[in-house]
């Protein structure tokens, strides 16, 4: 079975991505191939499971592993730690213990998410294989080791740093995603260009309907692009010391706007798409950006079919909003600007710097 | 203020234990040295906070911090998901962020754990300080970046590990120690003699009685020996991996006695006490440890007035509680044996070697 690799380079921690069309039934050999563990819990969503998770199961069973499919319900919500729970309780329950286990989460991010977050935590750490299938978890989240649950202060609050052993990416899996999903998951392929290359940031200005149809012949390589540009960026900065905070261009207002519509109704790579059109155009005001930045970005976003206006609602419920967001230090918040396309910086500011009075409209 | 140093040497994450006596109120001026925080949480239960909440919160705030105190109910009840989560909620409605908070665990294993479990997770890693006041923590649980909390199937199976920045030790906290406590720590010490250091076993066979009237000539020499011991093999094995589970000796059977008895009337340190006298006389049958190893170590734990003897479950629910052990692997556990006083190694053994038929008694 033909895949690609693309290595994440953290010295022990270090694992490869491997990328193919049509590779789901792979997955099996090449998860014995990175663990000892003799069972595997197959995490999933309903959607997702319909899809692939006896096919998974299948590919697991025949490489040698006892697999136990685990559902939780779809969206958002299920990133609990009520959720993290049940799951704790159903793998004690069947004897797991630390060396025999693998969790393969099979699905989007928030199965990514949760199912990183209790590997991390159960026994101290166990390891977990990251099968993502929404295209905001191939070219994102399954990728870097950030695992949490949301609280009901907000989104991924809670959360620990944990390396995947291994990140198996079946492009054909996209062929099942609902296309809103994949719109959004366009939104952080469209910012890894913004923040870092330029080049890609034209491929796409020329070839994004090629790429929405899923083209193979698009798809795989700029599938392959975004897994690097991330690998790159977390080998650099695991932690999210300097670097890797360019990955939360967009994220600081996105962040925001999913809060404030208690993460119903947005998807993550909608309030990424806002995020990133006002975090251009702020970078504009603030001398950083050359005019026609968000214009250029926010052109690239209406293509695919992205919201790029903030909702409205007030703006100092923005700025408390803002002031929730994990990445403030104390009253300055690390806002990631571009100056450029292509080319990320991030400028410590206070929420009201963020937000100034007026830029939303006269009423706000 | 005069204290001693231990350093445990783990690279970027190193840090100082510092023992002293009647040094309390120099722990805000340490904490300062070892953050960058503008806050600080004290979690303690209500008898430690009685006593060193309101000097605690005195000297963090001599040093410059904002401080709250957070409480929870005393006992390893409070070692819970549900905790951590009043907790989360505290800090971040409180506006906890991510650089501006340091967690000031004061009090035992319970406080240590649960509040070094939330600075573990909370935005994936936050500072944690630890102000032992029982002598099990100050010997053991505070030193080693074990964090965790319990679910319904077992004790400390969900955790990480997160280093602390510091660890204060004030000697003269022990004197409100409940006795019960300060004999349920002894276990601990003697446990790190028994496996690590025939001097020091000797040295409580002849002063044990100076040390539990706790006569600072020897209370204070044997924590920081018991603490170089911790530091020495935490250093060489952050991650339990190997030398570090010989910590583990008399935990076998002492968390399943803990688990038998739900957690109730059963402190660990007893737990432990049974765990290592049964896991001593098993070294001898198994022809690793000389005849009258075991008497030896009974006769110092009785003289701490510690319980020697297993309670009367039946064999098969003494197998079952240690089996959902997280020291298992697959079928096998790391039993820690003693090759004698000083010296231990771990055996694989199965449940069912560990405690075979018959030696609890014939009615079992």
């Amino acid at each position: 079975m033909s895949t690609r690799t693309v290595r994440v380079s953290l010295g022990k921690r270090s694992y490869p991505i491997r990328l193919g069309r049509g590779t789901l039934d792979g997955v099996g050999a090449a998860v014995r191939e990175h663990s000892d563990a003799t069972r595997a819990l197959v995490l999933s969503v309903p959607p997702v499971d319909a899809h692939y998770g006896a096919r998974v199961a299948r590919s697991l069973r025949a490489a040698g592993f006892r697999v136990k499919r685990f559902l939780v319900p779809d969206g958002e919500r299920s990133k609990r730690l009520r959720q993290a729970e049940r799951l704790y309780g159903e793998m004690l329950d069947q004897g797991a213990d630390r060396g025999s286990t693998v969790i393969v989460a099979l699905g989007g991010g928030v199965v990514g998410d949760l199912g990183g977050f209790v590997a991390a935590t159960l026994f101290r750490g166990i390891p977990v294989v990251q099968v993502p299938t929404s295209l905001l978890a191939m070219v994102d989240s399954s990728v870097g080791g950030k695992t949490g649950v949301n609280v009901a202060q907000g989104k991924n609050l809670v959360g620990a740093f944990h390396q995947p052993s291994l990140v198996w990416i079946d492009a054909a899996t996209l062929e099942t995603l609902p296309a809103r999903q994949l719109r959004a998951g366009m939104a952080e392929v469209v910012k890894h260009a913004a923040i870092w290359d330029e080049r890609l940031f034209r491929r796409l200005e020329r070839e994004v309907d090629a790429l929405m149809a899923l083209d193979p012949a698009i798809l795989l390589p700029v599938l392959e692009r975004n897994c690097r540009i991330k690998a790159q960026v977390v080998s650099r900065d695991e932690r999210e010391g300097g670097l890797r905070m360019l990955l939360n261009f967009g994220h600081t207002l996105g962040h925001a706007v999913e809060a404030l519509r208690q993460y119903r109704g947005v998807l993550h790579g909608e309030g990424v798409s806002m995020g990133m059109v006002y975090a251009a155009a702020h970078s504009e005001r603030l001398g950083l950006a050359p005019e026609g930045t968000r214009e250029r970005l926010e052109a690239l976003l209406d293509r695919i079919g992205l919201p790029t206006a903030l909702p409205r609602f007030e703006r100092r419920a923005y700025l408390r909003a803002i002031s929730v967001d994990k990445k403030k230090r104390d009253a300055r918040i690390h806002f990631v600007a571009l100056r450029g396309i292509g080319r990320a910086e991030t400028v410590p500011l206070k929420p009201e710097e963020i937000l100034p009075a007026g830029v939303l409209g006269k009423s706000r």
